[in-house]
């Protein structure tokens, strides 16, 4: 019966805040100059890896983000796999990801040749728990000539993995202090947070290097397409290295330097992603007052609150997000069902990477928050269109 | 002064060709519904990595390679590593890869953990030498349970890759024979030949699996891009499962079970691809056309042929080449310089890949040809409009 109840109340709010209609779970919209630039695209025939678009649309994100150098990429989980690279992680390393993200946080991890340690999570922030995070450090690991050791496994833990999560901004300060104390690098998954920012720094910007997604469901996108975030000179022009098969410049000679990666993000897509970087700050804009929308609506209903962005981050609230009451977890599947059958998209938080059965022998801390969030979240319908009801 | 007589005759034998005018080495061309077909991904909003296109591209090429099914990736190198996993490459293993390729094909295998192990060229297709191929597997390897072992290195050789150069079929039925012989697998790199057939069969379609690429330069493109191809039900389904990060299908959860990757090819990028093949038998009639212009031109010069298609090739004639004799290869520079300072781009093969550095300890046999004919190759603008004059 409260099974019942709840799941009316949000779909109430759900319809009285963006209308009767079927609706996806983020739409990207193309109102800028999509069309015209992909027709120069054509009208040039330079629609694959070389092109002024795929330059253009690195300088609008480095000038946005503040990011000395944006580095394009095919997508978000190639420039996560350069990223930790970069970061110094090699074969037999840990890497130390929240267990509560996307899948390719710890794909990227594995494709190094190195294992995920998972850590737990923040009720405030949906990002790491830095609290718990450094008292685990103390007690799980040891430094050995300069490198934080795993007591436990014997294997070096070379970076530290923050993800934003739905947008929002992790506890970056504390973050970097803890990191630092351990000598563990910071590689910021802004997968999601294009747009937001923490103590008004750009997500993604704080770390030694950052990463940014532009997945058709992302805030911007390019069809399929990531960016490398760096200020570091010698980062950046190593990343373009690697991600373009590490060819030497020449006219004419194919001479190639090191093993490397064919992860051009091609002009074409880039095109796309130059028209919607001259309209993002509408499009954050509108997300925000869709935030803003759903307040009011949900306003009053007990046993649920709607997140809302965290002390020091300005969101770009990716996906609008749901927290049932620990009391009430039992209730999300219905709220999901019902609300995806009434065709209101709706989603759980992944599952965590810990619980994924090609994870289960990596190392973690104890995990009790993530799990409990992932039991609890409910995304909500966050198109920016919807902002206008 | 031979250097320079030789460089002027093959200026002018371009120029009798294509005409007066500045050319690259090969310009994808747009003169179908790619336009119409990128506004209907805009308008739909369906740009990334579901939508009809992609589920299009996949039906076209299998149509017209004669593949039972076609699997769409984010790009050729993509789609290679994927093959050779699926062949049943495991860290350790070791590859058959022609010597004179491009550096992807390497690349591929140092990502499934294994060693590239060149082989030698054939003169007369620019691919595999079978024969020496045979008989160097005779002497350099045991079969121990059913695995064909390096004598020296003690490791398995699980795969070979018959690349077609420049659009060439290799001698597939040989090569099949000496593969089944030694107990390998063979998957083909059709990356150029797309539209090339051996004795009426669709290269890429003899191996377990083959892949075809989309890259800018190629045939037809879609920006960036690759396809999977293979008769077998198991292995298609584990390709597309293994390139979309092996989510399980569910209305919402995101249950993954095995570390994937995101492989997958935007539908914005399939939409273009959907509109060239409609239009690919007019593209290789034009670049069939151009080969007989070029044969014309260069009739007669002395030191040098025009490469025709070997015997049991249909060739797409991806990039038109030109061959010096062995007592013109030191001319090869200045003729390149020559032709591009004149604003015709023209290219050496590619260096051997196990003359790159980060290959120099992989295995080998004796490379004579594949050096020699890497000396001795001069690739000709190619674009299909240059076939009108």
């Amino acid at each position: 019966m409260k099974n019942l109840m709840m799941s009316e109340e949000v779909l109430t709010a759900i319809v009285r805040t963006i209308g009767k209609r079927e609706v996806s779970l983020h739409e990207p919209e193309f109102l800028g100059n999509e069309s015209k630039y992909l027709e120069e695209c054509l009208n040039t025939t330079f629609v694959s890896s070389v092109g002024k678009f795929v330059n253009e649309f690195e300088s609008q994100i480095s000038h946005f983000t503040g990011a000395k150098h944006a580095i394009a990429v095919v997508n978000g989980t190639a420039a996560l796999h350069v990223a930790l690279l970069l970061s110094g992680v090699k074969p037999g390393d840990e890497v130390l990801v929240p267990s509560l993200t996307f899948v390719a946080t710890g794909n990227a991890v594995v494709y190094c040749g190195a294992t995920p340690h998972f850590i737990d999570s923040s009720e405030s922030n949906l990002g790491i728990n830095v609290e718990k995070l450094r008292s685990y450090l103390l007690s799980a690991t040891k430094l050995v000539n300069g490198k934080c050791i795993n007591r436990s496994s014997g294997r070096t833990i070379q970076t530290l993995v923050p993800m934003h999560t739905f947008g929002h901004a992790g506890d970056l300060d504390e973050l970097i202090e803890v990191a630092t104390e351990f000598n563990i690098v910071v590689v910021e998954d802004a997968a999601e947070s294009l747009g937001s920012y923490y103590k008004k720094r750009h997500t993604g910007t704080l770390g030694l290097l950052g990463v940014i997604s532009f997945n058709g469901n992302k805030i911007v996108t390019t069809g399929g397409g990531g960016m490398l975030l760096t200020d570091d000179d010698v980062l950046a022009a190593k990343a373009k290295h690697l991600t373009t098969t590490a060819k030497l410049s020449h006219p004419w000679e194919f001479r190639h330097d090191q093993v490397a990666f064919n992860y051009r993000l091609p002009n074409l897509n880039a095109a796309i992603g130059c028209a919607q970087m001259e309209r993002i700050e509408s499009i954050i804009y509108a997300k925000r007052k869709l935030y803003e929308n759903y307040r009011k609506s949900f306003e009053g209903i007990e046993g649920l609150q709607l997140f809302r962005e965290p002390a020091n981050s300005t969101s770009n609230y990716w996906l609008q997000t749901l927290i049932l009451n620990k009391e009430n977890e039992s209730l999300r599947e219905t709220i999901l069902e019902r609300t995806n059958a009434a065709g209101y998209m709706t989603r759980p938080a992944w599952i965590p990477l810990s619980e994924l059965k090609h994870f289960e022998m990596a190392p973690r801390m104890n995990l009790e928050s993530a799990l409990s969030l992932s039991r609890r979240i409910i995304n909500l319908p966050s198109s920016p269109k919807l902002a206008e009801g």
